[in-house]
């Protein structure tokens, strides 16, 4: 039997955000930023490390899904932020509840341009 | 002025991996071939974090580098891994890096399937 998981990856890659907001640099406001989309968004959170780097100072950070993970990187420098939202499909269709997470996220940098990739994983 | 990161996504979607190998559902196991597969790629991990869940115990893991990001999934009750290895090319090329990196996450699963997709970001 082959397996259908049907997992859906969303990507966004930002340009053109500000970068003197806190959500560039201050890895604890990024913190909650995300962990208030995921909760927003009806998912559940089960771990999560965030990293700051030194000047110029982006910040690193994943928050572990029960339903799989979330990924943000920043670039102050740039004004660029990515964006990673990877539900698996398996108990429930979670693709609306990725889209959403994904538009709080995203909502929280008020980029100028915006470029989107979706990966339908393990079909 | 456009920025162009040229970042580089790989993914790996895994079925037909051995269930009851220590890297399906052993959370200290999958860390330390995450870890040390980092290390060989010549890429730098600047935090982590793995998480086990419950029967029939997965693992979900990520390890934040330098360089952006990997993560694992695991779902021993399908024999299905997926792999995420994301770098960002800003400073230096990466993207032999990311491969050899991926690979050497692949290995250790001994899949009998594998499924790969390769995301160009902020191109």
């Amino acid at each position: 039997m082959i397996w259908r998981m049907h997992g859906l990856h969303l990507t966004a890659d930002l340009r053109g955000c500000a970068p003197a907001q806190p959500l560039m640099a201050d890895a604890a406001a990024l913190r909650v930023h995300c962990l208030q989309a995921v909760a927003q968004a009806g998912l559940r959170a089960v771990g999560e490390v965030f990293h700051g780097f030194p000047a110029p100072g982006g910040v690193t950070g994943v928050v572990l899904l029960a339903e799989s993970h979330l990924a943000v990187h920043t670039w102050p420098e740039l004004g660029a932020v990515t964006l990673d939202v990877y539900v698996c499909n398996l108990h429930a269709d979670n693709s609306a509840r990725a889209a959403a997470l994904l538009a709080a996220l995203e909502a929280g940098f008020g980029a100028a341009h915006r470029e989107h990739h979706r990966v339908v994983r393990g079909a």
